[in-house]
């Protein structure tokens, strides 16, 4: 998407260790408007998937997800992330690991707003690894509901990230995919 | 707001020590189409504030500080919670204790987003003891910004975080407000 990879090429920062800054218009300071545009194209792009549920996790992937569900007419739900691995009952979690913070962290969601007759678009801030991705798909998974789609802002893609999501069967979509980026260039795909 | 105030009669659940549950339609399930009605509700109750920018914490008053800065058209800025108070150059820091979690927080923006020409409307999910509200206007403060006023879906009259916020000088504005309330009853003021 030409809009994000221009807002990207203006205003991202390539920080040591690999980690993209975009916390004036993605992250920390939120675009209105470009986070509008991206919820409407993800929309269109899953509009055909019967999509009854968004999920994401919190805190950063909430805006576009919400974008995206406004768009798509339907709830969003968002996974609380936990240190702790002490899951009460009535609740699906899984581990997560942080690529950003290098901690582990539990995602989790409550029962009874996902289930088997869901058909859940993932969407969040950003794909890299994939760590997230597969904690979000384990929770589906729990409930018994369908994945219909991964969608992503932005997709690092020297991570691997696609590639375990693609595995499930889970057709993943990012508005702009870096292919390569230094602190002199970023290069999208 | 009577949209607001029903969905409470209908889905809401008070539980002990004073805590509304509302995370089937705004803390965990998004109910999308709400809040983008709450937002557009606030925006148009500010709209000759001159609101440069909205201000909300992560995480759950994220959705309806996003639908307001969609429909005043500015950008939001989402304070950081951390558990340390190592605070890093370059920041606006605040301490904040949960009411809900009994633990000391602190709340941080970065400078680069938020200065002297700003009007700042806070958006909240909650409003209670206003600790939260304290910690946010305190850090506008540090931005040498304007306040415009606080803007929060859900108020609970009781724990008298109103009184505290007007003391500042900055108008409350309330979606619901919240009397009293048991486990067999909500009322609304």
């Amino acid at each position: 998407m030409k809009l994000l990879e221009e807002k990207i090429l203006k205003e991202g920062k390539v920080l040591d260790g690999g980690v993209l800054k975009v916390d004036g218009f993605l992250n920390h300071r939120l675009d209105a408007a470009l986070l509008t545009a991206l919820g409407k194209d993800i929309a269109s792009k899953f509009e055909k998937s019967g999509a009854t549920l968004v999920l994401t996790v919190e805190s950063s992937g909430i805006a576009v997800a919400f974008a995206a569900a406004q768009a798509l007419n339907v709830p969003v739900l968002v996974a609380k992330k936990h240190k702790s691995v002490n899951i009460a009952d009535g609740v699906y979690a899984a581990p997560v690991f942080s690529f950003t913070h290098k901690t582990e962290n539990t995602v989790l969601v409550s029962a009874e707003y996902i289930g088997e007759g869901d058909k859940v678009l993932v969407v969040d801030d950003f794909l890299a690894s994939g760590n997230a991705a597969i904690g979000l798909l384990s929770l589906i998974e729990q409930a018994g509901a369908t994945p219909v789609g991964f969608a992503v802002a932005i997709e690092k893609e020297e991570q691997g990230g696609r590639a375990l999501i693609e595995k499930k069967g889970v057709p993943v979509y990012s508005l702009a995919r870096i292919q390569k980026m230094s602190a002199n260039e970023i290069i999208f795909g």
